[in-house]
């Protein structure tokens, strides 16, 4: 038996990158969150001290700095990927790399009776995501969305579930439906309009939530990355994690009073969890895509 | 000298209602988080334990939903004074009660072309406040919002402060204002039509920081108050408490490179704090309007 | 009518100060937030936007830092009056100054036997505060504690309250009684040992919590109060912010199973929420000592 | 091609569950936040919304809270592998659990001289935590602790690291090093006893920590690891996470200061990030036993 050294990585968290792009009158904001980790020959620094190998983490967020000013930002997937082959092509000892980046949204502020030209605020509506992984020649995007809060007052069932010793929960074919919608979806391949697909798959996955009336929130879950993947070739597979925010009817009969569903109390803790794939039966593997991404 | 009971009070805090108005297919929702405090004759449960006088935190929970069905929520502002009228006029030993409201927003999720009539997103923007004090036979109310996160990427300065030995800043004409506007007003009376007011009173806030070229934080925030008095007569004055979300410069000429106000560093802490009050030089007496409010 | 400019104040918050005394073998170490607000005659700044008064909050940082070295740290309330007294003596338009800190505790790692000479573990128990105010000649210092957690198992009871239409809370005479402390006491002078003073405050309120059977969150309160001012007469007068955590027994009886006050669940919100002051009647008047300071 | 169903689990999370023991005068408090996920066959819910295999989220809560009566808590450890040995074998359809749960430490708070028999206050020092995963007829626990914010004043180097046109990192032989550890260790079976090795191993993790002189943060993570597996047969690997929390030295010199280590900013973002792995060369497989960790 000898101990020895595994599975690794580092790198810099949360770098908080702001790009304005200035060309003309109308400027364009960036707001970024960029993670990066590094994998490769590290042993010697963890078994020695040797840091000859250790691209500094002061050195990546520098990077993220600069090949903003050097290329713009753009769409956080070819970002992600450019900073990715950056740090694999360009150290001996760096064979792979993942870049995972959240971006904020920003809408511009109406002012005078029309867009504001360098005036924003902050949007709601969820946190866009993406996760891209070089490993070698290979790279993969897992993009998506977080904290998509959504909610139906009604069109949700809960019924016809098991019942052992500790179950007390009624059966109801009427109930509030609330969740925060954490949904990544793995591209294909790298050939992909980054933008337009975000959009696209943010309006399907908030549309079949609203329109699917629901026997389950795993049934809401399937239906929701289903529409994704029929509508969308070029992703491979969806995966969501969605708390089941429960919402309860607050019992108003101790005060002689009806509640015909109208007043819910928004519990904290606990929640449900739901958490399911929806995948092609011919996607190509998945290779080191889901390394690091929070998952189940 | 002796040790006495001074200034206290004591409530429930954040009750988590959600209201669902079911009346016709189209749903309307009322997020809200509700806290109450009560004042009055309750030196005995302190000093003695003795609970005669002490109308029971639960008892205030229990009230908030009870109402919600029987007058339904309306605006937060009516919301409040009918629950602080309540305690103070059904138990005879609570002279004051304070009503703090937050609301949240949701938009109606987009579907089949149109408005979806049950389902919905959680909305950004920032979160509507109300406090809602009484004393006796007096009533005030203060309504705002917080967490408006705003940010401008040019039309704004900072030049001419003092230097002594510790001012190492350089003068600026131009770089990134981004703060998120926590703004509280106090109303003259009560007869307001609340949710008007709220929306143009937000809507002026933020227009008024996106036209405004800006010298100072300072100057920024008294113009946004003094856009909001001149507007509103029955606003008696604002006050606004507004970070200074710091965007630094990156400096990229280490690595050979320019940086045109292209590239920042959105920094978390610390931060600059900068509040203040705008008023009518013939405001009625605030009272206790703000007691328990975060002021300055 | 005419639109005026208010109260207001300006500054820095939360300057994250790490420093080490590293006279000897064995290193001290202090870790702060400190922030800073001043007063004075800024109206300039917020009409006309002109900055020649305003002590840019950048200064107010780098003086943090600077007397740090200079000066070293020793009490934070030594600390923060003279942050404050150099804020106001040496600004011409500075006439006031608040410093607000909070400390977090650090304990030495066991080591070979003994304390770790330069290795540290955050510690829990609490953070410690002041918030020094300076107005003019006139200083006053407040100090305290916040998330001081704590918890009896029994020894608490709720009975006796008022019961209308809307209480259904049975009465207990055995629950479990939690909060989490925020104490702020106003000292009647600067001639303080300070350290001593807060070390023999938090004792006394931890043993006090302890050992009083309560009748109610108030009683408890009142008497944890009364206790430090017959100790500490150098004290005029103590603030308290409780919330009542409240931990529910669940009710098992649905599984057939018996509830002997052993199996709780501790809820987030809503919370009691129980503040009160204990004073001197002799106690020299608290001038600006509470400005700012979150109250009721 | 088709679009079929994938990798899945359910549960309940975050069941904050608080057990006394009240036998005898000196009660003892387990003060937990229990999570529990479900596999097996669940695809009709997802896709026909039927609910006759889906043991409900609210049934897995009664049942921690049912099994803390019926059995006491113990060991977390024991108390995850009871739960999810439980929903694996009364229940046909699941055939896989995993019981996550972090541990709330708590202190006596002394009065009187001596320990109080019922009242407590939060201790810090982070939070034991485990992971228990159940696949038929297996188990694997992975414990751990979260939250153990340590820092060393001295004793901490960084360089020889290589520099590239983005490097612009001075080299130290002199910095603060500050970490809030998250480490998770696999036990090779489950006869162990939990509460000596968590105790042992939390002591080992602080001990290593602060006598190894650090040649890179990477160097202490693999360090504390191999101390650990030395001293623990029983383990079979352990992961580590571990911030790199920046203090920075502040630059006195525009103000004629010298800072011989003596000042630090603690920043907030971004921070480095080293992650590895310390494992046996003959550890047993690993199988599901990671699963759902965070992890890299």
């Amino acid at each position: 038996m000898a101990i020895t050294f595994g599975d690794n990585q580092y790198g810099k968290a949360e770098v908080r990158l702001v790009h304005i792009n200035r060309e003309g009158e109308r400027h364009q904001i960036k707001d970024l969150n960029v993670s990066s980790s590094l994998r490769g020959d590290f042993a010697a620094a963890h078994t020695e001290g040797d840091n000859s190998h250790v691209v500094a983490t002061d050195t990546q967020k520098n990077t993220v700095y600069a090949f903003a000013q050097q290329y713009g930002v753009g769409a956080i997937e070819d970002f992600g990927l450019r900073l990715g082959h950056h740090f694999t092509g360009d150290f001996d000892h760096v064979t792979g790399a993942q870049i995972r980046i959240e971006e904020y949204g920003w809408e511009r502020i109406q002012a005078d009776g029309g867009d504001h030209p360098h005036a924003f605020s902050r949007a709601g509506g969820g946190t866009r995501t993406t996760v891209v992984t070089i490993d070698g020649p290979q790279a993969w995007v897992v993009s998506g969305l977080t904290d998509l809060t959504v909610l139906k007052s009604t069109g949700s069932e809960f019924t016809g579930f098991p019942r052992d010793r500790y179950t007390s929960l009624a059966e109801t074919t009427d109930r509030i439906l609330a969740t925060a919608v954490t949904a990544r979806w793995r591209y294909i391949g790298t050939d992909v309009d980054w933008d337009k697909d975000y959009s696209d798959i943010r309006r399907i996955l908030l549309e079949s939530f609203a329109v699917k009336h629901s026997l389950a929130l795993q049934q809401t879950l399937y239906y929701m990355g289903e529409q994704v993947l029929e509508a969308h070739p070029e992703v491979a597979e969806i995966r969501m994690s969605m708390p089941n925010k429960h919402h309860f009817l607050v019992d108003l009969s101790p005060y002689g009073l009806p509640n015909d569903n109208e007043v819910y109390y928004a519990a904290d803790r606990p929640y449900g969890l739901i958490e399911g794939t929806v995948t092609r039966d011919d996607a190509p593997d998945a290779g080191r895509a889901w390394q690091s991404v929070p998952g189940f």
